[in-house]
């Protein structure tokens, strides 16, 4: 039954009729299949114009909230319970409490730390690159990337990861995010995509919002679980073996040839390796990527420059088979590459040059030092406390033994003036009960001063 | 029926098969719904493997070309006749053509002059721009794209086209290609999209992609027509009405507002407004943009800097109406923008600063001395041929009255060393019989003595 009451006055009615609808969606308050009261109805009901309640009406049907049905009237449509809707992002419920807070202390997981930025690297390269003698300089970018860039990373990859690959398999794209977009787009909407679980949710959201089916298979201790990806067909598998997201799993590599042995017995199966941190593995020597053990060209290889270099350099790349290539440049080949020729040169130019490794061996220090301090800092607290992912990238998980739940966790931390994150978020369906109370801990962008302060702040909040 | 002939021994069997295989589904010569032999009869028939066969059928199934029905066989799909399949891309014929021959003039319509390009002024201001002060510049720069360059476009818009709108209605974008297949992705795959007739065939090639239905309006002496709009409901309708891509035509007022009103009578009609190379208007003010007199926010307006800057920086910008807008950021919110932060700032500043105005106006001098230096060189032969679109832009039409057809004048040029562009592949639906004959001719990058040159040269090609 719909109930709407006017609260904000600085909202237009109908943005207000809108949003109530959608919540008793979304909230299960209206059913799927229920019929709602007739425009007509619902505006005099509520005493405004017919066209208010057209507007939001039209709204929730062009989402897909609502359907019309001609001559009879709207419904309410069926939306998958199964998985988290796009609106719930993860740290929208924060953030509305977060605004009456005083935060100071960010455990995000994406932040990097900015006072390591190479500046002078920089700064040296743009005056060699942008003159008027640099060939190509001004000219649209070719669909697949620079050359000099995509050589560039021939080789890195190879040092690297161990990944062999001809410099005309890598796409150069703006992030992963707009990767997995691509794919998307070039295997057409009619192919499956297998998520892990728990999972990088923006993977979901865009699969989803292409029209890819997606479905989900749960991580054990090793990854994802060979077993009930064998019910699929024709599928593309989206993994992170270096170190799961968010969990932190490595996939060890009996469970690597397991998945490779699967896509080639299965043929039509790609999988999708994104390594998107394993530049920061701390204890031991990362495993070799699924990529340099694929002899069958069907590992779609990803990664990017988003924490090595910075998030606001929009460049990530991904290695295709043979036959994904081709359909990526039937496609792009004459709408160019979408990162400039200006960054693609200055990053081939650092990369080419050794100043790339140079500074990344920097920062895995750094981010060692750091990663170990919280470590040590959370290991005082172990009898109350579980400690996982902690062998690899820019954050831990943390998980609570004394009766708090993961809510109470994050609203007792910012009322510390601490902010963490929700490990829930990430799981596409029901969370375990292992990670009832888990949320995770990014140390990228804070000082030991700041991750001990707010470790501090945080055995007031837990208790601990 | 079938037939197979090994002509290359550069290439794969496999290869020769597919592509044998697909030209005669593309040619029609093997029919939607016909049967191909088996893999093993068709192996045998060729003296191959089956392996050879069945990758040659895996990839045309792969492709959409053939459907494999179980137990049954291959079969031809249908392909829609209608439109031009996406790999006859316009300019591929001339390529194979052009590898035999020097070609030293190219009347490219999508070159630019990068002599006039202001490298100081860039240089200038990444100096400013690139230091350990500068706010937010190793950020992940914000879904719709920096605030800063938005701010820099709404004055920008406003000054010269009129467009009146706030900064959070643009969405920064990496190019007009990329940003219609956002629209594509935002509206979702059920948005019917109405193309003009001839149009900028990419916008096609990109909404059939993402799955969008197409259809096509010829366009008249003033722009696509409105009559045959009418029968469309809940459409999108991409128009280019400053100067209509390929032919130039500018759409007079009367037109824009019958358009204008036909959306706002309909409603959920949207009007993407591509306003490319407005700036480029060389003989009268351009007339104000849909967008400007639009009252119900029923027009996208997109612009780009390829040619005011360079096709290098992919910039470009879209104004979304607030229903659109909306859903750009719930899906984008927390991916960023795909365009870098450094490429924003530096844009920003050199709008806000007034020299991009500055340049422009330069550049605009600039391509209108060529532009007439062009027109009036064949201008001399105005018995033989007939030149259209020629008030604005990078490009004019030729047309021939002596009887050579679009593809004699192309190759003839070809032998000269000139390369022209066909104007028939622009046209989605059958080429009229006033454009058999018409090829274009650009002239952004050449120099007037190359013009000249090109022009003697066409005169022999062409007999004139």
């Amino acid at each position: 039954m719909l109930t709407i009451t006017f609260k904000n006055q600085n909202k237009h009615l109908y943005e207000e009729i809108y949003e109530q609808i959608k919540a008793q969606i979304i909230g299960n308050i209206l059913k799927s299949g229920e019929k709602l009261p007739s425009k007509r109805k619902l505006s005099q009901q509520l005493s405004v114009s017919v066209n208010t309640v057209d507007s939001a009406y039209g709204q929730l049907v062009a989402e897909g909230y609502l359907e019309a049905v001609p001559k009879s009237g709207y419904f309410v449509c069926e939306i998958e319970p199964y998985f988290k809707r796009p609106d719930e992002d993860p740290g929208s419920r924060i953030t509305r409490l977060e605004q009456k807070m005083m935060v100071d202390i960010d455990f995000s997981p994406n932040a990097v730390d900015e006072k390591l930025f190479p500046y002078e690297v920089f700064r040296k390269e743009f005056k060699t690159i942008f003159t008027e003698e640099e060939k190509d300089l001004l000219k649209l970018p070719p669909a697949q990337g620079s050359s000099e860039l995509r050589e560039a990373l021939v080789d890195l990859l190879y040092r690297s990861r161990g990944v062999k690959c001809r410099s005309d398999q890598i796409i150069i794209g703006t992030g992963t995010d707009r990767m997995l977009e691509t794919l998307g787009l070039i295997w057409g909407k009619e192919k499956l995509v297998i998520l892990e679980n728990p999972v990088y949710l923006k993977a979901y959201h865009i699969f989803k919002q292409i029209g890819n089916p997606v479905n989900s298979v749960d991580i054990d201790g090793k990854g994802i679980q060979i077993e009930p990806l064998k019910k699929f067909k024709d599928a593309a598998v989206y993994v992170t073996p270096s170190h799961q997201f968010p969990l932190g799993i490595s996939m060890p590599i009996d469970r690597r040839i397991k998945l490779l042995n699967l896509a080639n017995h299965q043929q039509s199966m790609y999988i999708i390796e994104d390594d998107y941190d394993s530049e920061f593995r701390y204890n031991e020597r990362p495993l070799p990527s699924l990529k340099s053990i694929d002899e069958n060209d069907r590992v779609i290889y990803m990664g990017t420059f988003s924490k090595s270099v910075a998030p606001s350099f929009r460049i990530s790349y991904m290695v295709l088979p043979e036959d994904l290539k081709n359909r990526y440049l039937e496609i792009y080949e004459g709408i160019g590459s979408s990162v400039s020729t200006l960054e693609q040169k200055l990053l081939a130019r650092f990369i080419a040059s050794g100043q790339y490794e140079k500074h990344l061996n920097r920062m895995r220090k750094i981010y060692k030092e750091k990663h170990d301090f919280l470590n040590e800092a959370l290991k005082k607290y172990q009898k109350k406390i579980k400690i996982s992912g902690e062998k690899a990238g820019h954050h831990l998980l943390v998980s609570l033994k004394n009766g708090l739940d993961e809510d109470q966790m994050i609203k007792k931390a910012l009322q510390q003036g601490v902010r963490v994150y929700p490990a829930s978020s990430y799981f596409l369906t029901g969370i375990p009960d292992t990670f009832r109370a888990t949320v995770i801990l990014g140390f990228g962008s804070l000082s030991e001063e700041a991750i001990s302060l707010g470790i501090k702040r945080l055995k007031i909040a837990w208790d601990l």
